[in-house]
């Protein structure tokens, strides 16, 4: 038996350990886990240096050495977040619906743990400690593959995690680290229906469409964002420019940041290049179609390539449209079923907009910043899903539980 | 671009005008649908003719030339079908929740369609139908792929729900079939993310397992069903042996019926071997271990194969165990997430077995021939799910639905 194998069957073992764990055990675990982080700092931290002197010598950027860096301001910060997941109501048990049928069975559909939660993600040693937090809190075991630039990290952290779990009652199996990085592995992991019940990728495009095309295991497809901002005709300068400048500036490298800006051609007649003029001062990058060059000769040629393109920098598509419908189509076309965004005093344009635009989150005069668990009151996030079964949008405790039929009777049977 | 990216596209395309629909809208068309199957009923009929002749030629069974065949009373049926769905309540546009954040901004979670819908099934022409009439009801776009010896009664019925939306305002690119059966035409289903959000495959295990391999559209697993009763120490014997007899023999040929018999020892040894008997006198054969052989020795030993097999017909394995927790590891080990049934007087042991048994439905002195969409209360039923995401059990209209967060402000920018 390989690792993979080895490690999801144990998971799978003690995954039915945990159906009927208590909310207070898994709170007890959850806060002991956390004071084995802090207890550990040290050791994490030496962990840590290997794989950043590793990375040093492999060449990675320094955006990438500082998404594996850990402090002890880090490792006090995800032991802060573990206290944050005892606190949220615990999903797990809740009556979702219950009848009574006239022969006097009784049907009620109630919140189960999925089982088995796989998780394959890059860099970041921190989705080890939040993969484990969120799937011990809804009573599922997890089955983890990180990359290998953060290896040490996550074999410290996992041991810390073991150690903490050693002094409670829920085996230790419950969490399982793949320490195998190569992509054998990997393409064993997306075969592993036998233990798996679902395959959660967290990184780049790259890595989530190899999970999309490769996995057998059923995938929450999560992450890729190429969003737009529509400026209506009627919408207000003032209230445009600033919505822009937020989705595209406050924080350029997430998913939710904005990519594409469509401008109604009345409202770009009548206002102007002043909000292309005040992307460009904060060094944005224009990429645009030939009407708005013909105007605003200070920018690129739009390729077909730019419409599809998540830049996650300091860039951006500009197009101008005859009208909602044209954007509508053009954000369907292209987008990523992310986050989308409308600027316009016009409510009948707006609801249009939000009704047909096919995305998990869609904006009338707002940044689409707000995409994200925390802000939409999950106190948690998994990642935001971009496909349309089980869980869309930001996806937050509840998207790691199923349910399950419990039928209770005296003997009946069926006629 | 082959029938099957072009049928894709333009069901994507139609989807995207389903979103805005009134629930009178729908069910007008619904029942335009009816009528025109009651009116093209002799239309129906001859082209099903073809498919029995062209069925008897290549010697189909006559199990599965009745499940082709179309006669007028079967027709009525199907216009009943939809005439039920009518009535049903639309799940879309439901807000799930809402709330209102400090900076004003208020969010809120609704239904909308899932988009395009694909179904892939097996001989039933009556699926086409059911599959229209639903996805229909819930506002998705569907892609129909049913299989060749039902291709001339596919044509049609299919021809008739275009004639009916012909009379309303919906496009009748929002039902496509695909008239190519070929296995490189399932092929390229499989693979058509562009423009399906899920893929449901009915069928056999055969089918369901190629969907499960190949797909890389989300796929809903349906079906497959080893179910098992296990008959606890304290099982009154009468209702024991009712229920088994139901569950094994009501309708031997369906995903929830029985497929294997787990007694507690001591009850074997107190009660005997009249289950047995019964079962034999029904015509059951039975495969069982070596110690249900030693004292009943009119039956066939069971190979470890025994254990995975859904029968699907008048057999049944038969295997002793120590204890509960012995029977829950052989379900977890055998069985495929379906249904799930203990017989016992003993409360805290129906309560283990029903939480830590991994299955869909889990029953309490019952049959579980009542796990069916109808029976738990749906007024409809697509299949029944045996994976955890997304819909888990019996899935009525519910399951067709995804949500979509909307999100209104009036200026709003993430600090």
């Amino acid at each position: 038996m390989t690792e993979v194998q080895e490690k999801g069957r144990r998971a799978k073992q003690a995954s039915y350990q945990l159906v009927s764990l208590t909310t207070e055990q898994k709170n007890e675990a959850l806060a002991k886990i956390a004071d084995q982080l802090i207890a550990d700092a040290q050791k994490l931290i030496e962990a840590n240096k290997k794989d950043l002197e590793m990375g040093k010598e492999k060449g990675l950027s320094n955006a990438i050495l500082d998404r594996i860096l850990l402090t002890s301001e880090r490792i006090d910060g995800m032991a802060e977040g573990i206290r944050q997941v005892i606190d949220l109501k615990d999903p797990i048990g809740e009556t979702l619906k219950a009848i009574e049928k006239e022969n006097g069975l009784v049907i009620e559909k109630r919140t189960v743990p999925i089982g088995v939660v796989g998780m394959i993600y890059e860099a970041r040693p921190n989705v080890t400690v939040d993969a484990a937090a969120l799937t011990l809190k809804t009573g599922n075991a997890v089955l983890l593959r990180g990359s290998s630039s953060a290896k040490f990290s996550n074999i410290q952290l996992v041991e810390s995690i073991h150690t903490a779990l050693a002094k409670t009652d829920i085996p230790v199996d419950v969490v399982q680290l793949i320490e195998n990085t190569s992509r054998e592995a990997a393409k064993e992991l997306f075969r592993l229906n036998a233990y798996l019940d679902v395959l959660i990728p967290r990184g780049g495009k790259q890595l989530i469409e190899t999970v999309v095309q490769e996995s057998t295991v059923p995938v929450i497809e999560t992450g890729a964002g190429n969003c737009h901002i529509f400026i209506d005709e009627t919408a207000n300068e003032a209230m445009a420019t600033e919505i822009v400048l937020n989705a595209k500036l406050q924080r350029p490298s997430v998913c939710n940041a904005a990519e594409s800006l469509l401008i109604h051609k009345d409202w770009f007649e009548n206002n102007g290049t002043g909000i292309l003029h005040a992307l460009q001062e904060k060094k944005v990058s224009i990429h645009a179609d030939e009407e708005t060059l013909a105007v605003f000769p200070d920018a690129q040629l739009a390729t077909e390539e730019d419409w599809a393109t998540e830049y996650l920098g300091g860039e951006i598509s500009v197009k101008l449209v005859e009208n909602v419908e044209e954007a509508i189509a053009h954000i369907n076309q292209y987008g990523t079923r992310h986050s989308e965004a409308i600027i316009t005093e016009d409510e009948n344009n707006a609801n249009r907009f939000l009704q047909s635009v096919d995305a998990a989150a869609v904006y009338h005069n707002a940044s689409t910043r707000f995409t994200d668990g925390f802000e939409f009151g999950y106190g948690a996030e998994i990642g935001i899903s971009t496909q349309k079964l089980h869980a869309r949008g930001p996806m937050g405790l509840q998207a790691l539980t199923s349910s399950k039929y419990f039928i209770t009777g005296n003997g009946q049977i069926r006629k």
